[in-house]
């Protein structure tokens, strides 16, 4: 069965916020075997919302909506979805109650806006939000059904997760089965060394004997290139699994994962099956690399420090890089990158050590070291490597682009070497 | 006039990649005076992308889509809309030039598939993409035209900017004036430390007396609440100056900025202004408040660097917290965050320090500490301040909470008073 996503709200149409919303919605929709459609963004206004929920039920038979469900006057969701199904609003009991005990402690919360939010529409079943004070609505509607939440993400999540897929899920094997793709796979690989255009050269004949159903997509980022081989309908297990091995033999020289999992959580994941610790020194990433590390709940099982050296005085008093060091070569420089891999893993006591130092403009590059110059070390307990990337011209893309190189050679490093051709036999 | 984006591309709709473009290209249009009706997000299927463009050309005069646009297999928007506007394609020999001097360095980069780049619509107005392959290409349609871009956000934004938005801005002026709305104006406010339903009662009595076309918006966000005041069409540039300081009285309490910038924008527009520095030293936020702090040009200038203590081990070894404060209050506590912020501005020699330590969870919690409860201190020439925050439950959310009142803390210990009432006589 197939779904929409209206997104609801201003906000998302003068660009004050980012839609991160839908791609978690889109990755859990799959997981559950739904094939998400298409998303539209729409303003908080009536005949707008109304006119692209009609569109949407033209095309799919589930309608998730997010956003417009706050206690203030900008937010007119409810309304107008009451107008659509031709309803009106009553109290709810159990959502007064469950938002008198949310909000226990804040007095100041517990107001006559915040009381507007258990004023339900009666058609709708009403879901339990348990971190918020906006209840979630489903609206059936003849074999069609549609879903509102929270448009604040954390709230969305939870909201998905516990209530809303389970229900649709139950609510599609009602149906009948004729129109469910249960059979939507992706299988994800990733590669860095290579560019996107030649990588699709050498895959060409692959991809022209692909079966018919499976597809294979690629999706360039930071350096990094997913390749997403994706089966609709009727490709049989077995199918989907040979195109992938076939790939992997193709991409071989290039391949350092094959999960799909961002370079940080594969990072996290080696390093608590080995028992080990990592600390990072950077200058042009800024703690970026560092916070990656952190990102992940059980990110302190192998996560210790970093010490983050801007300023060059940073590098020269707290990482011990000689000031005739940064004279003579610079902070960007191999001599300097090592110098904190090892002072930090040696501070740290940790199994390894990354280090960066690079320019990441939009000034500060010379003829020698133009903006985009980073060098990275890595320390481990063999040794210290060292290599200089030059990654493209725009500040955040270096940054990002410099954390994705740095966890991928400690992944190359560290990581499972693949067998692919031992794998198969 | 009005305009739609469409964002192409089967990533999209399995949540692979966020969609960060729309929300970029919604602030630009929105300065240029160009309302975005909608956003939408359809696969890279040629019935689908059709369907979008039919259906936004119903709604708005411009059309800009970004994605499908690389020399792989899976990207087919050139020929859809080769298709569309009923041209084919030739070869262009300026596209091929500049290509090939792109790649010049990298021979891999050049060859039969980036090839097919420099073939392009005949009825198309080709525009030069700087830093890319793909072709900037714009499709006349009688009083309406559609922009298509690259997806690749580093290349939409500089073809946006260098390229499209100058071209579409031309087109609108070159049409009838009848329908441009020059007259968009958004006025934004930043407030912290009360909750958006008490806040929206507090201005009742105001939002039922602005002007007619005056609208005020709630945007919370990690425990700010940004209101946006905007005005459409006819309103006079007096009466949103009004509204807007009659808005700032009524919030007096809890302002702290009235620019709409993030807070580490902020925080280094005053640093700058002072001549100041800053360190951080972070324990739960793990550096991501330092990468905040670096993440905009400019930021050597008043950000030194920071020491990452995710382990006990480095508070005390590089932070000197003392074992026995470790072991008698915890790692989460007033004590240990005082002496972090002074160690490390301390050592790092800088104006102003920020520690960060707490429980970012989803484990790591007891009664009288749960996941949640961080501790944040300030130290600064005058002395040191030190506050304990519950930031909700969701690790995710704890961080970036923890940093923004992190950043506003100090916002308010070194940020401008506002007079409300003396700037108003």
């Amino acid at each position: 069965m197939r779904a929409e996503i209206i997104t609801i709200g201003d906000e998302l149409l003068i660009g004050q916020v980012v839609d991160t919303n839908s791609a978690w919605m889109a990755q859990k929709l799959n997981e559950n075997g739904i094939e998400l459609f298409q998303i539209t963004s729409v303003h908080d206004d009536r005949e707008h919302i109304i006119a692209a929920i009609d569109d949407a039920f033209k095309r799919v038979d589930i309608v998730l909506t997010t956003g417009g469900l706050g206690p203030t006057k900008d937010d007119i969701t409810k309304q107008v979805l009451c107008e659509y199904f031709q309803t009106h609003l009553i109290e709810d009991e159990r959502v007064r109650a469950h938002i008198e005990h949310l909000y226990q402690d804040r007095p100041d919360v517990l107001n006559r806006l915040t009381a507007t939010q258990w004023m339900v529409p009666e058609c709708a079943v009403i879901l339990p939000n348990r971190v918020g004070s906006a209840p979630l609505m489903i609206f059936p509607h003849g074999q069609q059904l549609l879903a509102s939440m929270p448009g604040v993400p954390y709230e969305m999540e939870i909201a998905m997760e516990e209530q809303i897929l389970p229900y649709v899920t139950r609510f599609i094997a009602e149906q009948t089965d004729a129109d469910i793709h249960y059979g939507i796979q992706h299988r994800t690989l990733q590669v860095s060394g290579i560019s996107e255009s030649a990588l699709a050269i050498r895959l060409e004949t692959y991809e022209r004997l692909l079966p018919k159903n499976v597809h294979l997509a690629y999706l360039p980022k930071d350096g990094i290139i997913r390749l997403r081989l994706s089966s609709y309908g009727d490709v049989c297990k077995g199918s989907i699994d040979h195109s992938f091995w076939h790939l992997k033999y193709n991409v071989r020289d290039y391949l350092f994962d094959e999960t799909g999992d961002s370079p940080e959580i594969i990072v996290g994941r080696l390093l608590k099956e080995r028992g080990a610790t990592i600390a990072t020194a950077e200058s042009c990433t800024g703690g970026r690399l560092a916070s990656l590390l952190a990102k992940h709940a059980g990110s302190s099982a192998f996560f210790w420090g970093s010490i983050v050296s801007y300023d060059n005085s940073v590098k020269e008093h707290l990482l011990g890089v000689p000031e005739e060091v940064l004279k003579t070569h610079g902070a960007v420089s191999e001599e300097t990158v090592r110098i904190m891999a090892e002072s930090v893993r040696k501070q740290m006591s940790t199994t390894y050590a990354i280090a960066t130092s690079g320019i990441a403009g939009p000034t500060g590059g010379s003829d020698g070291k133009p903006v985009g110059t980073v060098w990275i070390a890595w320390a481990t307990p063999e040794g210290t490597t060292a290599e200089c990337f030059h990654l493209g011209k725009l500040r955040e893309q270096i940054i990002e682009r410099a954390c994705a190189r740095a966890l991928i050679g400690l992944i190359k490093i560290i990581g499972p070497k693949f067998d692919v051709l031992n794998e198969f036999c």
